[in-house]
């Protein structure tokens, strides 16, 4: 298999054995071009295949994995929107197949990652889950007693959960969890408190650890946010286990442990969710894709006129 | 089908037919005896199904659907809690199987009204939906992808939801949707804000209408709490629908219009649930257990010894 996971800086590219091994990862930065970019994204899933196929002529990839951020919609294999990306509307899954020659699996990149977090990372032993990226933005992919939910692939953003009075979102709206509480906006809220600029919300910790007071409050108020949104989950979901991942959560006890006791101090009678942090890590997004690769392979009859074969592996 | 909807006050019993209509409902006090109201319970639908066959000799009832009030858990057929009813890990559905003689079907109250509005009442066209109860307290039934989602007998439980600062909820917690916004708290805080004492929410908004000011803030608080909550659910579930019923969805248009406006204003990108008044009513709660029963029948094959059916109808 093949699996490419499209982010905002760059394409992440994974050669897939039959053995589930990645065998090569290459990166290449998105070819940003604004209402063309759609196009350009296949052009360098094309250019990425053909160098696999150049490095690893053993390997022939029969199926591709195809992840995008923004508004995806699964069933129709279509991009939405993605307002920092360029694309509107755009049938990714049907180009892309067209384009590599091989039947694609289309999908959403955190809704990806987060069913090979369900699959194979921290969240394999539970049944409802609800795995949150927090990095840039904020956005979660809700299992229901197994399965993947996507609400016509406008579920789990809880990023854009009003849970505070401000700031300002780039949604629209205000007081968004991910405007109080993704790696950007800590970094961002405590440039413009303090007038100091850092390189992200791991210095933010660190300056709060050292009592650098604006640095507390920051990190403070993001802690309150996230508890308060994870207890809108539970209370709506009692979900048995929420999986945390993205760059936030390498900061590790330091957001685990005071996010557990504030959402403790909420709850009453809820269920209580194991929280955890996400184990597969940055290679999250492509695995996930990579699964979904595979999961065209195993419906798929490969007989000898290739037309059903692509009918078949919507 | 013989269906009985226990509730805080009242059990309500009916006698369906096969075709499904409702041939008699009865209504009694419920037995509230401490600890021993699951008994107390059980021995009460055995009176009430007596008294149905006495008065209707022609209608032999086949199972009976029980759905009460509190945490349930569906799939063990216990009823966990209800603080204000006694009872604790009561094996509802055991129990009334044996005394009743016929496969029993058993759960949770809000979730049973909730399928009767999914199946046959406002929400029947969607199939993800949100069915919330608002009266006494606040609950909702989550349909996904067609199936109803109990959460371990958990989920649903919006009303405690923080969403102020306060005041203090009977559960324990602060600011929880039911401590703001339920019918019963609507009348509380008026009373308390006012010093006036009042029958219902229905009289606080009636004061609201008239120009009272403590009125209006008291309705203005609820409906702003409603529709944070509505928007937090939108953002993680996307619901095509959501239904409200339960005695404050007897406001009407003085609660839908101005909540769906209030929901308007906070949401952005995110997909617009429709929201509906639940059309069923009060009775939500006995049909929704007779839908269960007739499930149960579907399953069942009576053969000549009773014990299989039994064993089959869990």
């Amino acid at each position: 298999m093949v699996a490419f996971d499209v982010g905002g800086t760059d394409v992440k590219a994974a050669l897939v054995d039959e053995t589930g091994r990645i065998v090569e990862l290459l990166r290449r930065p998105t070819p940003l071009d604004g209402e063309r970019t759609g196009d350009a994204v296949i052009a360098a899933t094309v250019a990425l295949l053909d160098d696999f196929r150049r490095a690893h002529p053993e390997i022939r990839p029969m199926a591709a994995g195809l992840v995008v951020p923004g508004h995806v919609d699964e069933a129709r294999g279509v991009g939405v929107l993605a307002e920092n990306l360029g694309w509107r509307e755009y049938p990714f899954r049907d180009l892309a197949t067209q384009s590599l020659g091989i039947p694609v699996s289309f999908s959403h990149d955190v809704r990806a990652a987060g069913e090979a977090e369900y699959r194979l990372g921290a969240a394999k032993d539970f049944r409802d889950v609800v795995v949150i990226a927090i990095g840039t933005g904020i956005a979660g992919a809700i299992f229901i007693d197994g399965t993947l939910f996507t609400g016509g692939g406008m579920a789990g953003e809880i990023g854009h959960s009003r849970v505070a009075d401000g700031p300002e979102c780039a949604c629209g709206g205000r007081g968004c969890l991910e405007a109080v509480a993704s790696a950007a906006a800590i970094a961002r809220r405590y440039t413009a408190l303090s007038g100091v600029p850092v390189a992200g919300s791991r210095e933010v910790l660190e300056r709060a650890r050292a009592g650098d007071p604006a640095a507390g409050r920051i990190w403070d108020s993001a802690l309150d946010a996230l508890a308060l949104d994870l207890s809108h989950t539970v209370a709506l979901l009692a979900p048995e286990a929420i999986v945390i991942g993205g760059g936030l959560a390498q900061a590790g006890d330091a957001l685990f442990l005071p996010l557990a006791e504030r959402l403790e101090g909420i709850l009453t009678f809820q269920r209580r969710p194991v929280l955890l942090a996400a184990r597969i890590g940055e290679n999250a997004g492509v695995i996930g894709a990579a699964l979904r690769a595979r999961e065209l392979l195993d419906v798929v009859d490969p007989g000898p006129d290739p037309a059903p074969v692509r009918e078949r592996a919507r």
